[in-house]
């Protein structure tokens, strides 16, 4: 991952040699003044500050992060609010001038920001990074000052700079160019559900003021072990490093050393990063058939195959004595057999337990079926082992099934339609036959995520994208609570008629002031006995990469701490598709229903 | 610039085994039939023929091109056409399979290729290399057979394998997923006129056949002169390397290094080929300010203003003789300052021919200002300069000009408004006083452009895109004819009712069945005397990049040989801006009329 750690200094006389003494010790963007050299602070100032020559273009946009005039363009007292604007206007004519996909910086004072993100919106280049204090710089003060009331600590409090950074992306409609940067103080170090609560951002950077170090033994400068806590869940989300610092210090390297080490300790690499926070429309299940790139994906989750095996293991040990083992045949039905990796476990299974097995495997995917069909004539040339290219609710069996071992669930449990094809292929069982796996279920909770949210709306050109439910690998997220279960479903369901329509109401309690953008979708299931697999956040397995969440978005509300919300979701069921509807019920308001009837996000049958 | 060179050969038993040895001879793609190994013919046949495990889905993706079956879909015999249609489907299912952005290769047999298309647009995935024979293959085996009779000959001839590409072209809907493939062979050399009009479309690759090579007197194989100038011509425009060759052959290495060799000669490497094809829609001259990365761009211009700084001092030398060089002053007016590269040029020019000049440099950017004022300061502290933040159409000047120098050209010559500013400026300059340039023309010709069409296309969702004129880097086009004068301004311009509206009417005639899908336009400019500046093909300055030609689009129309076409244009001026309206009118019908009233593209007073 291609991390920056940023060198933050005002008052400084030449952008070059900023960055000249940014490189030598180990930065790589310098962010200062874009007013460097001198402050003309008349708006109509003709005097130059320096040339636009001093760098060359590539420089300006890669290297340098403007920090804007620190004016108050939202003052309360007209003639200043008049002159802040005329100062952040030139600022920002200047910076468009210098950079084209290059970023500046402002800093938020208070929750008033609407004549900012006028000024936000109109910039049509580059990016803004909105300086945010990660707590009230007021409750800072409160630390000295012993005369403080706890009224004025109460009002501080209430005052949270989370809502000034809420108030303004909301009204820069969101814009995925307005990013924050959230600013460490060393006066406060903020609660662990406010550091959660900004992960749920749009987080560019954090900004560390050198302060924040102290010297260790060996006379290092090193951070507290509760900083790099804090320091490594932002950067387990991306966000890269700011270092504020003035221009007389020289500990410069020994902070962008160290920063380099904790972002080598908690960035969070694997191959799928290019993922995060992807909205990825679920396939259908039935009709698409999965390609070969997408099988050989699967087929390197290190975990999911050995839990599966492990489950065959144990119910072929139940099933079948240690005595019997030579002689009793065991009747696997193989529902999905893909490129062969669980008709691997399978037969490791039996390898291991001694049990002798013979194995159907039916897999409706044609091109599939070659692998498969190569498969048997090589690898698996000695063993019992039956191919069927067929759909398995179609599929008459020579023999009746003392296992059936499926893998048709999806990031929701059921969103593949593991109950309907499960249902569908229960003829193919013996009655005291099982499933494995024999029970799903299905989990929620309320999400922030701004970036989740940016990402729907740039859906809704092409589809109605509130009403579809999304695959997506999480992260710039915040649980608003944590997730309950919703559906169960299990295996093999002998009910005489099946019901697979849900509906349900789970509440949540709101932890701290936030947005409601969506809703996370999760599930676990019982392959055997206790052997599960689980993508629940409370109770993952442990290096499974298989299935990524889902997200189920909503218009985005402010809610408050404390507040409860009540989340409706429904699993409905007709003649040619099933699909979620769902919808916060909120007393004394209901919000938007969601995929009403399936127009949206719907599984064909 | 990345090319590939790769191999193609069939009756290979292990594509593994083919990459193998292609990466061994410095070749980085196979190309081979997708039923390697054994060929099941009848299209529900169950064999296997390798399964998709062989390669990982990243090598199927990248390193091999899949040549499908050779059938004949659009055959009149309908049994053949249907077996033909089920072959080619189980191959691009299989294909579909295999890869998710790869590339497969199917050979056009003739005109008709209504099925074919219907396939290649059913495939959503990829894309589709369409193998096209650059000249009709009869004509090759007429060589050998004396007995052709001349209709025959006249036959093959007007069977021309470019109109069977461009029937499924259109049939295919000018996918941007559909690519030519040109296949050169040993018995036929192209004519220059055949090789070009293949320019105008979007090549992917030519097929060398191994057969082409010959040995030279140290038995290397090396390529006639004719062919090296051929392929040469196809590398230009970014064609990639197949060379087609049999299993047997063992002179691989020496015909991929020759290529590479080829390869590196013919690259037309710039830094601007990110633009190559691309419409850019151009700035509004008078309301736009041009920002520091593009004046960075021109500036770099090797040629331009070397020539603007030999305009002044031929002027200068002109105005004042040697006698009067320390004594007479020359004033001259700069309009448009930029970041200073032509007041360097002016200085320059004084310098050299020691005249005295004071220089007035009138910018109506206020940013580029602050450098231009930081230069006064600092390059230009000791000499006579004078810098006036103002629009040149409002300024009252201190005293008149000698000369006025400008640059306000664009690539269709008056396109950035250079009459209606230097009309506007005529009160600044001495009755005798002269204007730098003096003299624009812009010229048009007829295009093919497969590419650019498709460009235009993608922006219709967006703006009314066949009303826009572009500025865009030609590559891939084919001129139809060759450019002609079109509108013609001279400054300084004196007469006392000035008319910048023009209209005019150029015929032109098509050397060669092809596609029009719109105009170039370009422009030359004569600075001072016969000092030019020219983006005109014909006589384009050397070395000079800082104006990209136009493209004016037309909605496409096949064009026959020898056909002539009248294209009109129209130059239209009222209170509030400046637009061209252009329209083929051929008879006995008109085609479209684009841009009427300046509804799309047009240039605010």
């Amino acid at each position: 991952m291609n991390y920056y750690v940023c060198l933050l200094q005002e008052g400084v006389s030449s952008i070059p040699k900023l960055i000249e003494k940014a490189y030598a010790n180990n930065y790589n963007v310098v962010a200062t003044s874009i007013n460097a050299n001198m402050v003309p602070f008349e708006p109509d100032e003709s005097d130059p500050t320096y040339p636009a020559t001093i760098l060359s273009a590539m420089d300006w946009n890669s290297k340098v992060i403007f920090t804007m005039s620190d004016v108050d363009v939202d003052s309360p007292n007209v003639k200043l609010r008049q002159h802040a604007k005329e100062v952040l206007l030139r600022d920002v004519a200047w910076a468009e001038h210098l950079q084209n996909m290059g970023s500046v910086m402002v800093r938020l004072r208070g929750p008033e920001n609407d004549n900012l993100a006028a000024i936000v919106r109109s910039k049509t280049k580059g990016n803004w990074f909105i300086r945010v204090p990660i707590t009230n710089p007021d409750l800072a003060t409160f630390e000295h000052r012993k005369d403080a009331t706890a009224e004025e600590v109460a009002q501080a409090e209430s005052n949270d700079p989370w809502s000034w950074w809420n108030n303004l992306r909301i009204a820069a409609k969101y814009s995925s160019k307005v990013k924050v940067v959230v600013e460490l103080n060393d006066s406060d170090r903020p609660s662990k559900e406010t550091v959660r609560r900004w992960l749920g951002e749009p987080i560019e950077a954090i900004i560390i003021p050198s302060s924040l170090f102290v010297r260790n033994r060996s006379n290092y400068c090193v951070l507290k072990k509760e900083w790099q806590l804090i320091i490594g869940q932002f950067i387990s989300v991306r966000a890269n490093i700011i270092i504020s610092t003035n221009p007389k210090d020289n500990a410069l390297s020994q902070y962008a050393d160290y920063l380099k080490k904790l972002i080598n300790e908690n960035c969070d690499t694997h191959v799928l990063n290019s993922y995060e926070n992807m909205l990825e429309i679920p396939l259908q299940p039935l009709s698409d058939n999965l390609d070969s790139y997408t099988y050989e994906v699967f087929e390197t989750d290190p975990v999911k195959y050995k839990l599966y095996q492990n489950a065959v293991q144990a119910a072929l040990i139940d099933r079948v004595s240690d005595e019997e083992a030579k002689s009793k045949l065991t009747v696997v039905m193989l529902l999905g057999g893909g490129r062969g990796p669980l008709a691997r476990a399978i037969f490791n299974a039996a390898e291991l337990t001694k049990r002798q097995v013979r194995l159907y495997i039916i897999e409706k995917n044609t091109n599939a079926i070659r692998t498969l069909s190569n498969m048997v004539k090589t690898l698996w040339a000695n063993k019992d082992v039956h191919i069927f290219s067929k759909d398995m609710r179609d599929f008459s069996p020579p023999e009746l099934a003392d296992i059936m071992v499926s893998e048709l669930l999806g990031s929701f449990g059921d969103n593949e339609l593991s109950p309907e094809c499960l249902d569908g292929a229960l003829k193919l069982l013996k009655p005291d036959g099982i499933s494995i796996p024999y029970k799903s279920t299905s989990y929620i909770n309320p999400l922030m995520s701004a970036i989740l949210h940016q990402n729907v709306c740039q859906l809704l050109s092409t589809v109605p994208a509130f009403d579809y439910g999304y695959v997506s690998l999480l992260k710039n997220i915040y649980h608003i609570d944590e997730p309950k279960a919703l559906f169960e479903f299990t295996h093999p369901n002998r009910v005489e008629k099946i019901d697979n329509t849900r509906c349900k109401v789970l509440s949540f309690t709101v932890k701290k002031d936030c947005v409601l953008h969506g809703i996370g979708g999760y599930f676990d299931t019982h392959l055997y006995k206790d052997i599960c697999l689980s993508i629940n956040p409370l109770t993952h397995t442990a290096g499974m990469f298989s299935w990524f969440p889902m997200f189920f978005p909503t218009r985005p509300r402010t809610l408050k701490e404390g507040q409860t919300i009540s989340i409706k979701f429904w699993r409905c069921v007709d003649a040619t598709k099933v699909w979620y509807e769902w919808q916060v019920v909120n007393s004394p308001d209901d919000w938007e229903h969601h995929n009403t009837c399936g127009t949206g996000y719907n599984m064909r049958l």
